[in-house]
């Protein structure tokens, strides 16, 4: 990213820790961590982009993509009970095509409680969220209030600067992107506190985080501090896939809390509401329980509507089955009453109620293969076939949509998934489970799966869903969080230096010029993990440098004898004796510094 | 891997662990660890070629590919001091074309000692060593002793056939691969206690690891540990990288221990004989040198003698330079002498080394790009075509020879490499250092090179070394070896996978089956690293079967609604009314089991 016209904090200007997240030990005090929040003013004052600054030991300063919310920023006063301030309030108060109104009225079982639980009872949301601050927000009636609606119509809104701002790119190509369903920007109406972002193949890889509160025992602050975790490391959006009680309390506090899109899968809270029984899942039910979320302000919604009843039956040979929770949810409720999906059949009426929020439709692939014996097979891409026709319905409506794919697939089938999809859905945005290249190694499916990303987005998938190494083992813990993200965003990262993502390489550039110049600390301060990296050369490296030989070293950055030689050359066009003598001076004056080559550890 | 006829040792047929390696604590009693390892016979009783038997608690087995050698084999009694039964030995004599010798003596500058150091004085090597137990042997005169030469000649020897059974494929395919050069079967004649292997684009993809006291304090019995643990994690060949003392006892004790390929880079020891000064390396050092490990049994040199004189100045306006140990030496040399390289200039003489003890040649590249900005620049593509050329002169010596590569190159950038390579060296085998995908990342770069290595092991890469977590900042420690294996075993077999390597698949479908019908013990025993997935799975999940849902589940294993439904219209060509009702019947059965769902945890 070109350094633009950067505002920082002022309490930041000397390079202070930024603010500890939520419930983490602040770091030691004195320890300089070299980089802090910055922000990029759009074209009016309410259009604050954050960044990454990085100030490097030679002066210079790189502009890094920023994930991490105002948590960083120590100048915001940051209350996790009180939730984010709404930046977005205004932009959508503005466009005059929304209205609050009452909203659906909160019911125990929202919460996972039964209305003949002991413990049941209406909790109190306020009490349990004090600072929940605003009535639900949707669309006027007849008032088309996506920013797919208003790319088509011409409009370029704030959010789309925001994201061309972070992006480095013309407001007018986010404009073009989104309306040509290329690209998303999910940002429902009822989740102001947003930063907003862009998912599409134009722009930057994305990385999405899972979180959810599996274990009864989590408490909903855990839940915020996860969703924390993970944006500090460069998760750009987080899917709250909790279960079991205090579901939607929990995503109350994670949504006034997120400064990224959270993305949810609906049918799992529509299953607890039935007790657990696929069987017993209605429409009426579900679509209910799209409200109730969209109130809320969820960002992106995935929906299983692709798992038609005819394309059970071709699950059944499979090695793995039917693996996604949500597919496996409508397959075990298409066969129960050999009925047609409720999804695939109400999927108009869906349309209405997403539009409605602009909440973005992610269709889920519930016939995603499990194993590499399954990939590529003909339930998956029937089922993708069905994602391509929604896709076209969804566009119909206005709602912004991203399809999802997988899963497990050997590296020689990956590319055929990421063009049919394309081919079929119209160039909307992909957003990948992996894929896994192999199943041979649980408790490392995040290196097997973060080979396939890196693949598969290099050949044009916008988002990628991060796999942990506890994928079919358990549940990932705080660590594996970390490492989950951070392997994807390696996997982004490689894809946008392969796409030529502009500026992309800059980064690469100067964490290398630091690597050959020996500035350690540069070095750190510009990894994906600065507190890993330092640690490890902590561990084992001493302090003086004498770890990476490089030709110019030899000779010490102002006597380089190879560029001078090349200068000769070049510039004199000079005779081949020419060239031999100055070669030879340079020998003599390097004989003369003693000889002495830095070396390496390892060749 | 097929399941041919497996002998397995006596004592091991009850499931008992393996014994453990040297240095490392024994499992805890009882805990079966569900493998042991076996042996396939080939034509003749003295070619036992070692797997590793995987028992499933279906009855079932699987052979793996077991490159842990003699340690695992409970029935073996293995003895550091003592080295390893030299299994080859008969077949090498057998061959009569190599004879013994007295050998060059050894040295104390050998060892790192100079003759004025107090600490000086000839050490007694049969002392440090007590077991070493021949003479040095060599080619006679006129006599061709090469894999390469017997395969050119027609003849399948000993070693071609017992990679043939360790492949699972025709021994004649064996001996045309190497007899084309575009495999090495790297097996020094003074290294008879070697399995052999074989490295090539039409075998499975190996993996080499990287061991070396580079601190003075790490003693001789760690190295061989560390050798050992890469071993037992899958690592199929090492390369000892030691500096500083004791580096020819080192040496000595690792290859009477090793049962792969060990590979060296001979000009760190001759830069030891001269106390680090690059300009005082001579000719006669370095030959000397290779000589001297040749007799020892080096199976396996990197030669940067591509590293030419009028490439130097290539680097010069290179972001990272020189970022090869052995190419910042040699190119240090050319500078103070502003002469061609000794390598380049004397290399008949060194393929007729080479050739006497089949060493096989690994052409290092030198000038290997350090960056992502520095990829397949004209410095690295014009060594890559002096490889070529001296790849040419080393198959003319009969001297098996594979081609070195990178090193840092984003993924739009990788196939160009090993395409050129493979055009450029006549199809010679590939051997590359990832290639990391991004340079932002220390502390993750098994991972950014992981991605890099499955890409170009896929396109034709025959050999991948491995990164560890420590690269570019540190020493690799214990950890960091096993991580830096496992994770280029994962892309070495995710490549065998994508390649479609015979029999590669069949270990994951194993393994999925073993998910698909939760036989937990079975998934974790057929498991790259069985501890850690077992130790994941204890710490998070409940001990049922909870984890992961598939259509079949949901009926039971004897009872699949849609298998049935299928079957009715495959094999009765029913009418629609008659799937249907066969449809309904079945949503019958399923409703009265109680219409439960195994879900997992995770969408």
């Amino acid at each position: 990213m070109t350094n633009k016209d950067v505002r920082t904090p002022a309490s930041s200007q000397t390079g202070g820790a930024p603010a500890a997240p939520e419930g983490e030990q602040p770091r030691e005090a004195g320890k300089s961590i070299g980089w802090h929040k910055g922000y990029v003013e759009g074209s009016r004052p309410d259009l604050r982009v954050p960044v990454r600054q990085v100030h490097l030991t030679n002066g210079q300063s790189v502009t890094l993509y920023d994930t991490s919310g105002p948590y960083t920023d120590p100048s915001l006063d940051t209350d996790v009970r009180r939730g984010l301030a709404p930046l977005r309030e205004n932009w959508i108060i503005a466009r005059g095509d929304t209205e609050e109104y009452a909203g659906r009225p909160v019911r125990p079982e929202d919460d996972g409680i039964k209305h003949t639980s002991p413990r049941g009872g209406l909790r109190n949301l306020d009490a349990v969220f004090p600072g929940r601050p605003r009535q639900p927000r949707r669309g006027r009636p007849g008032e088309a209030v996506t920013q797919l609606a208003y790319a088509r119509r011409g409009d370029i809104t704030p959010e789309m600067e925001f994201v061309a701002v972070r992006e480095n790119v013309d407001p007018e190509v986010v404009r073009e992107e989104i309306a040509a369903g290329r690209a998303v920007l999910p940002v429902n109406v009822n989740h102001p506190e947003i930063e907003p972002m862009i998912i599409g193949k134009r722009f930057l890889v994305k990385v999405n985080a899972n979180i959810g509160n599996s274990a009864v025992t989590s408490s909903i602050e855990e839940e915020v501090e996860k969703m924390n975790w993970a944006t500090r490391w460069g998760a750009d959006t987080v899917m709250d896939l909790s279960t079991g009680r205090n579901i939607h309390t929990t995503r109350e506090w994670v949504l006034r809390n997120s400064p990224v899109p959270i993305g949810t899968v609906p049918l799992y809270q529509a299953l607890e509401k039935v007790d657990g029984r696929a069987e017993e899942l209605t429409w009426e039910i579900y679509k209910d329980t799209v409200v109730e979320q969209a109130e809320q302000g969820v960002d992106y919604m995935t929906v299983h509507a692709g798992v038609r009843l005819p394309y059970v039956p071709l699950t059944a040979n499979r090695k793995t089955g039917i693996v996604s929770r949500g597919g496996s949810i409508m397959a075990a409720w298409c066969l129960a009453h050999h009925k047609e999906s409720f999804l695939y059949e109400n999927f108009e009426e869906l349309c209405e109620i997403l539009a409605a929020y602009d909440v973005t439709y992610s269709l889920g692939d519930g016939l995603r293969p499990g194993s590499i014996a399954d990939a590529n097979d003909a339930a998956q891409f029937a089922e993708l076939r069905t994602l391509g026709e929604l896709n076209t319905i969804a566009k119909r409506f206005h709602v912004q949509t991203m399809i999802e794919g997988p899963g497990h697939v050997p590296m020689h089938k990956i590319k055929e998934n990421i063009d049919l999809q394309q081919e079929i859905c119209d160039e909307a945005p992909f957003y990948t489970l992996g894929p896994l290249t192999t199943d041979v190694a649980p408790a490392y499916d995040h290196i097997t799966s973060g080979i396939g990303a890196a693949m598969i987005a290099w050949w044009g998938t916008a988002m990628l869903c991060y796999v942990t190494p506890k994928e079919h083992l358990g549940l990932p813990n705080r660590d594996d969080v970390k490492t989950g993200v951070i392997t994807y965003k390696i996997a982004a990262h490689a894809a946008d230096l392969a796409k030529g993502h502009p500026g992309a390489q800059e980064w690469d550039d100067a964490l290398s010029d630091a690597r050959f110049e020996f500035r350690w600390e540069d070095q750190f301060n510009l990894a994906l993990d600065p507190d890993t990296a330092r640690e490890f050369h902590d561990e084992t490296l001493p302090a003086e440098p004498a770890k990476t030989a490089h030709f110019c070293s030899m000779c010490g950055p102002k006597f380089c004898s190879m560029k001078i030689s090349q200068d000769i050359r070049r510039e004199h066009g000079g005779t081949k004796a020419e060239i031999e003598e100055g070669m030879a001076q340079k020998s003599r004056e390097f004989a003369a510094t003693g000889n002495r080559v830095y070396l390496p550890l390892a060749d």
